[in-house]
């Protein structure tokens, strides 16, 4: 049960959004912007990014939603489960990887990521503006992982919700629901 | 050194959003609108809740920041710290001690809030919408310590930025800069 009264009994972040719209906006905003915005990382790196974070903070609910989100652009989950067990794994490239090694990091604490960490993925081909996107990504979803599991939001009943969730942030985004020409 | 180049040498938060202002500009809506929106807590104690949370995850600038804001509101830095140190100790309410330990443990990870915690808050007098608030101000805050560390940012050259800082955050908020009748 949710530590607070939700308005919905809808799952994760959607039930948090339901009920308080006005500071959801500027977050749906934030995550729009970094997540769909116009990027030299794909839109499927960029959710593997969000998805190594919600894995590292143990947000059942984030890591479902965005692992379901970032298959659709990788092509399964099951390679988006690989790819995060072991970025350096072949799959993505060495640049990728050593950005999604800096999001782990950074899930966990800024200070975690040294120099060595930022130069071997500079050396790799990341520029500033990746690095700089890879560690706000990484920011904004330990907020996510934190607002969803300190209110202990409840999982959706079924897992196809995750689905219906990532066609939802595959075709719409992440705007806002009047902006949105989704079904939820 | 930052980990990536920054458009100004404006330490912390400051250089990024100034180099990054379209990100930055829901990230101080959100702020705006949780730390100085109307709400039952007072501001100065939504800043000890920010501040609660920057020293547990060891951000030195962000610290120092919302200790020093917070201090304009409570009255001394040295009482402010005193009641992050012992929330308890008797300077706050049970209702706003038993929040700040909330806040403490969504700094760490959400799933740390657990039931004991949110029924001692309720049985204190915290509402359902402060516990919320509660949670969403620490979990910004986990974004901003790890934006503001994940890329190295400087700490200002002298100890009294943060007082120029506090100025501006105890009169004009956290409002876009274009909005802001500060100097900054």
């Amino acid at each position: 049960m949710p530590h607070v009264t939700l308005n919905s009994d809808l799952p994760g972040i959607t039930g948090l959004i339901n009920t308080w719209p006005e500071p959801g906006a500027p977050i749906r905003d934030l995550t729009q912007f970094i997540l769909r915005g116009e990027n030299s990382l794909t839109e499927g790196e960029r959710e593997l990014i969000a998805s190594m974070v919600c894995v590292g903070n143990e947000c059942q609910f984030c890591s479902n939603a965005h692992i379901s989100a970032a298959a659709r652009y990788i092509g399964s989950k099951e390679t988006v489960n690989t790819i995060l067990n072991q970025p350096f794994g072949g799959i993505v490239s060495d640049r990728i990887a050593h950005l999604l090694a800096i999001s782990q990091a950074v899930g966990r604490s800024g200070s975690l990521v040294n120099q060595e960490m930022i130069d071997a993925a500079k050396n790799a081909g990341a520029t500033d503006v990746e690095i700089h996107d890879t560690v706000m990504i990484a920011a904004l979803f330990s907020l996510y992982n934190r607002y969803v599991d300190g209110l202990a939001t409840e999982l959706p009943e079924n897992e196809s919700y995750y689905e219906v969730l990532a066609d939802r942030l595959t075709t719409s985004g992440y705007v806002r629901k009047e902006e949105s020409h989704g079904t939820h």
